[in-house]
């Protein structure tokens, strides 16, 4: 690997030139000022409020430096932090990027991190703002997405009502089995197997979440990031519900399935139907940060 | 130490309790959503656009664990983001905090850390919206500021012309001889000394930039964070003009001292007048991550 090295101002000046606006973009802009000056400017669209989130994707808790192919962490980071916004429904604009790097990554490594995020910013439709960026022996990231939305519009977690049918989108635990295949391979082959590739690449329920929001259809939504059993109790708090889980239907939004797998008690209890007919407590068995490893 | 543990649902809900907000602030409030979902809802005075920035606080780079009191991290955190706000003339209203920590650290040290960030909060009436908790072995923060201003009244790097006046607020250099006193000393009485108490709880020049912009008298401001030697050039690089720096006069505002320090040249060099009458070049001696260790 070339040991191509670059100072802070230089590593800036890659950065934005990474992420230059197309005529066509600047066009259409909310950002009114990006990366160069103190901070950025964001104007939503008339009408519209702003809506914000921000993710940690740190080296060793969230990737692994020698396994996960570097336009992936570029891709997840952002992704992930979308995905927050689509949980609300809203639509996110602009982004900010800080940036932890080693010496030795300011080169190869970062121009195809640059490359994943930059595909993921024109997929999301999420320009660069600004960021901050420092020199640290560990791959450090944190992304701020911002976004925009009709006041009164966003689904909250708060939102559950007894008698509501539970959904999830796609297949739960598909990105976790990528992760275990990830951490057993080698080299590029990661990346061709579609396992892996839902772990690699995550794709934000955008279009789902924005379609669910205009036909009102949900009470409540959330992301799921720490897996059902540890998520869904925090939304049947958030709404002071309970919830009883059993596999119930499968619908498909643009290919994408959508599943019934139970619904809302006014018990504030958290229960799994099992085949015999019984009902088992859920218990949380998702990630936690203090007390789970990658 | 009491080593008192939390989870990450404790956390969430210590941080969250330490920031409810009072009933005069939720009367007031520009956040129509803050800590507990997916993600942060902000809505800016009418007529006024969203100003964005973030900020890393990282243990080893940018503070010392065993130097460094925790509510002096609480506050500096915050302070450093709110300061970039200042510098464009915007006004903060709430921040998102990422935080990773140790294990060790979920007890009385996140107590006294946030201690500090509330003080700062309430001071530059900037309150917690959100964020994202995770564990490390090192202690990394970083904050997102999200303010508002009217559109068109930024004051940006870009904004110098041939002729204009110099000036700096307060008294370079003592925040960093404030760090290295820190450097050196044992056990809280660096808190009482004033020169590291201007390293370990700085005032972003808020009502000064305020005052500046409602006057319209700046044509372009930045906030120094890696030294003047550093960041006049990116001042001037990104107002295509020069510098010529000598001291020249001293000023106040309720007590700060505003110092003139040179001028804005045509040609594109950075001079420093020498006490002989003549000048030499500006070469960069201030923070670059990529080049100092603190």
């Amino acid at each position: 690997m070339p040991r191509k090295r670059r100072n802070e101002d230089l590593i800036l000046r890659r950065i934005a030139y990474s992420f230059r606006p197309s005529r066509s973009q600047r066009a259409r802009q909310s950002i009114a000022l990006g990366i160069g000056d103190d901070a950025a400017l964001f104007r939503p669209k008339p009408g519209h409020q702003t809506i914000l989130t921000c993710d940690w994707f740190l080296e060793g808790t969230h990737f692994l430096r020698e396994k996960h192919p570097p336009d992936s962490v570029g891709w997840k980071c952002l992704a992930r932090a979308v995905s927050d916004v689509a949980a609300m429904g809203g639509a996110p604009r602009c982004f900010l990027l800080s940036l932890a790097l080693p010496e030795t990554h300011t080169g190869r490594w970062l121009d195809l991190f640059l490359g994943g995020l930059r595909r993921a910013s024109r997929k999301f439709q999420c320009a660069l703002a600004g960021g901050d960026i420092t020199r640290r022996n560990k791959i450090l990231i944190n992304v701020t997405v911002v976004g925009e939305m009709r006041p009164g519009s966003a689904l909250l977690r708060s939102g559950a009502r007894t008698g509501d049918i539970l959904y999830v989108s796609g297949r739960l635990g598909e990105a976790e089995l990528g992760l275990q295949i990830v951490r057993r391979s080698q080299g590029s082959a990661i990346k061709k197997n579609p396992l892996t590739r839902k772990h690699l690449y995550p794709e934000p329920r955008l279009a789902l979440a924005q379609w669910l929001v205009k036909k009102g259809l949900p009470t409540a939504m959330m992301d799921l990031s720490d897996g059902l059993s540890s998520d869904l109790p925090r939304l049947c708090a958030a709404s002071a519900v309970g919830a009883l889980k059993a596999k119930l239907l499968v619908k498909t939004f643009r290919g994408l399935g959508l599943t019934a797998i139970g619904r809302i008690t006014r018990d504030r209890e958290l229960l799994v139907l099992q085949e015999n007919g019984r009902a088992s407590h859920l218990f949380p068995h998702g990630w936690d940060p203090f007390r789970n490893k990658l």
